[in-house]
């Protein structure tokens, strides 16, 4: 029986962003306890030899498009950034600074990155930016600050891109169940429905 | 006010089966005028320098376990074909032949054209089971057989593509509603909720 849901997301990824919003109703409504896994797309994309959707011909105006049409029926504030994709190294860093050593405060955090960048236009991919959404989670600055430099935040990261890739993770937002994956926003009726066939709880 | 939704498909297409077999009830339960067209994804990946889903390394994998995975949560018959994807020019030519000539049989000949490839194994990409499923479908085998060998439907095929292009299709299943796209059978409840909201009836 599963027990772990465990969701990949990009800073940069408007479906990634939407599912942030959703996923601790998905986890609590299936039962699952919620792994956040702060990851970069970067080296999926390089992997697979793909491009961020919005840079493919015919695909890229649809998407723009979808983008703001999911967030708005889904009820969920959405401006498209101006500048977009973004680097994200240094949310993702902080994300994961805050997994590893404030637990309880890293979903907070990770969903106001989101929403800096999606809903208030804030340039996430500058640190100081990143600095200031933690900040305002009620993380101390400094530490954070510290945190994104050091070698162990910088190595895990990688390895969480590593593992997911391992794993299968191609894009976001990724969500694995055990062995079983998910990839969008547009399949979290797939994830209730599987989980209720499958026995989660 | 929307009167007509265009539901673009090709018939190697795995979510444009699934939809297939769900159109009709999205267009009652919209109150929109469904008007069917076959398309041909070749063209539309050269342009978008795109390839089969299937193709595609990580998402390739991902994507035999979703068709799968999406007939199977939906309630539809599905077997991934051995032989995929397949050409379909044979199967499009027939759909629009009895869209232009028999309108009255035309959903039946795509659904059956579909469920033959996707639940029962049958090359459609052979232009004589193409015909042995339109005769089963209440039509003309010769009539059918003249009509995919003839320069009028040979035109109009190329035309459905062309225009379909036109108008920003790039994908399968397609809807535009007007000038309003979904792509995917994944977006069949957004279709709902946007005429919803738009007052499409």
């Amino acid at each position: 029986m599963a027990s772990t849901i465990d969701f990949y997301f990009e800073f940069s990824s408007p479906y990634g962003y939407l599912a942030s919003t959703q996923i601790e109703a998905l986890a609590a409504e299936t039962g699952l306890t919620l792994k956040w896994h702060p990851i970069l797309l970067g080296p999926m994309f390089k992997a697979m030899g793909s491009a961020p959707l919005t840079q493919i011909p015919l695909k890229g105006d649809y998407a723009l498009r979808d983008f703001k049409r999911s967030a708005m029926l889904a009820g969920i504030p959405y401006t498209q950034p101006g500048t977009f994709p973004i680097a994200t190294v240094a949310a993702a860093r902080a994300a994961l600074h805050a997994r590893e050593h404030h637990p309880e405060r890293a979903p907070a955090l990770i969903k106001s990155l989101y929403r800096a960048y999606f809903a208030d236009g804030r340039p996430i991919d500058q640190a100081d930016v990143v600095l200031d959404v933690a900040q305002e989670s009620g993380l101390d600055r400094d530490e954070v600050a510290q945190g994104i430099e050091s070698d162990p935040i910088k190595i895990a990261l990688k390895k969480e891109v590593s593992e997911a890739m391992e794993r299968g993770v191609f894009g976001s937002p990724f969500i694995l169940i055990e062995d079983e994956p998910f990839w969008g926003f547009d399949r979290f009726e797939h994830v209730k429905k599987w989980v209720a066939l499958k026995g989660g709880q």
